[in-house]
């Protein structure tokens, strides 16, 4: 096998790079700002924060490469042989200032065993606080181009992946509108292990123009204090959804990971109203409306 | 047993409406309003919530008395042999404005099975933005004072397990300086279930004037933008222990539980801030400090 971990490690923090250039452009005025940890365990990784910019509140874009041992625990959980591992990838959470901009999340991973077993993993998937249909098939249109270039059954299976995943369900809520989520992707009869990594790499290079779009057209909208204060509702289902529900966030809290990255996915503010309920025929009930599974944003 | 549920649910009943008007009256201002829900498995309770009062922000004091039956998976965790179940108490948090009135919590609670198993359970704990030596001090004395009519080993014994309890392993620290916490009381060789529930009764009256004490000494101190940052980053960190470990909060998630009743827990504003430290010698590191186990509060 000519790809290597090293290969695929670098790969991923050059997409980090060029992802936190691309966004400081379209935020026009705050700076990525790099914080270097090493793991204990083996190996590290590169957080790089951007704060209080001009359309970007808060935002995270995480490199790490990282090796060493596994816990028998999580070995049985994972179902695994080996306990030596390695694991790199990219993990991205945007949280923007303005209401009409969308939160994003993408992560792309591989992970390896010493006995030489290796899957990839990963997603993009989209939270707008106020659901636009027209942004939401455009999301979801690029995602399948994406897809659709690799294997006409990765759209539809990874649809429907993360309309399971990103699912709230102590509030019957699909966390936003979905996207892609994919894990234990590995050679078979049909991919090889470079086409695996060669969409792996298409959907990291499918993050930067698609949420650059959304972010321009929607970045300049006008807002009131209520879009502020339901902005601010959506992100405490959001911090719901991940201290509750998310796999990667248990994982790093169980695994003693270093905090400060597992929880850059939080938002800088989030609320929660007792019992709120959006008025009938307004935009927060309609976006309401909409976080439920099985839309078929890509259909038309 | 003279004792009968129906007795202890309607003392639980009295006894939120009495800590409502005490709190009502310490705010001057907002009042409770109360939602009334069934359980479609059986019973119901009484959610009552004050909101942007004078002192508090958002606080709630819910009282249910509901049955029905367990599911296998909850008898196997518990450890139970009946899945005839009643259960009855009092839950409160409350979230003032000003950063140097803590936030408290309490809960008392009757759990009872077909087969006449029953226990008691429940603790009240302090969670101060700022910990004030005299102020914790006086919160456990007066917990340690309450204990100690009916026990002398009740203190040592639910401050600990208060201390492990209330304790946000990802981030080692403890959510705020503990109080007491119990659970599975029921009658032995040196307690008859009079003498527990009597305890119980006492820990609920426990609760009103040793708050009121906290609130009225605290609710006119003068407080800086920078206070109320550092207020809502301790009630992130509420957050996450409320949503990551409180077991109540799980079981209530994972039953599908009226979620704005559970929920109710979390204050209206929380903040996260990537990788925030408090300067040397401020009053926001002093509170870091002091927020671990094993602080012995009522040893003055």
């Amino acid at each position: 096998m000519s790809l290597s971990k090293e290969e695929i490690a670098d790969w991923f923090r050059n997409l980090q790079l060029h992802i936190c250039s691309e966004l400081e452009a379209e935020d026009g005025k705050a700076k990525f700002v790099e914080d270097n940890w090493q793991r204990p365990g083996g190996g590290g990784g590169h957080t790089r924060v951007i704060q209080h910019g001009n359309v970007f509140e808060k935002g995270g874009v995480n490199f790490s490469a990282v090796h060493g041992e596994l816990s028998d625990r999580i070995m049985q959980a994972l179902g695994l042989n080996d306990n030596q591992f390695f694991a790199t990838g990219v993990s991205i959470v945007i949280h923007p200032i303005n209401p009409f901009v969308p939160i994003i999340h993408m992560n792309v991973r591989y992970f390896e065993l010493g006995d030489g077993t290796y899957w990839f993993g990963g997603g993009i998937d989209l939270t707008p606080h106020y659901i636009q249909k027209e942004d939401a098939q455009f999301f979801h249109s690029a995602l399948k181009s994406t897809c659709d270039r690799f294997d006409a059954d990765y759209y539809p299976e990874f649809k429907k992946w993360a309309d399971d995943y990103f699912y709230i369900s102590h509030r019957k809520e699909t966390r936003g509108i979905g996207g892609i989520f994919f894990d234990r992707l590995k050679e078979d009869q049909s991919h090889t292990k470079e086409q695996r990594w060669n969409f792996v790499q298409a959907v990291g290079e499918t993050f930067a123009p698609t949420y650059r779009h959304l972010v321009a057209k929607n970045k300049s909208a006008k807002y009131s204090d209520s879009n502020l204060q339901w902005r601010n509702l959506r992100r405490g289902r959001y911090v719901e959804f991940n201290l509750v529900y998310d796999k990667g966030t248990k994982f790093g809290l169980e695994t003693d990971g270093r905090i400060e990255s597992i929880l850059m996915s939080l938002p800088e503010t989030a609320s929660w109203f007792y019992n709120f309920q959006p008025a009938d025929n307004s935009l927060e009930r309609e976006t309401l409306d909409l976080l439920r599974k099985d839309i078929g944003w890509a259909d038309n």
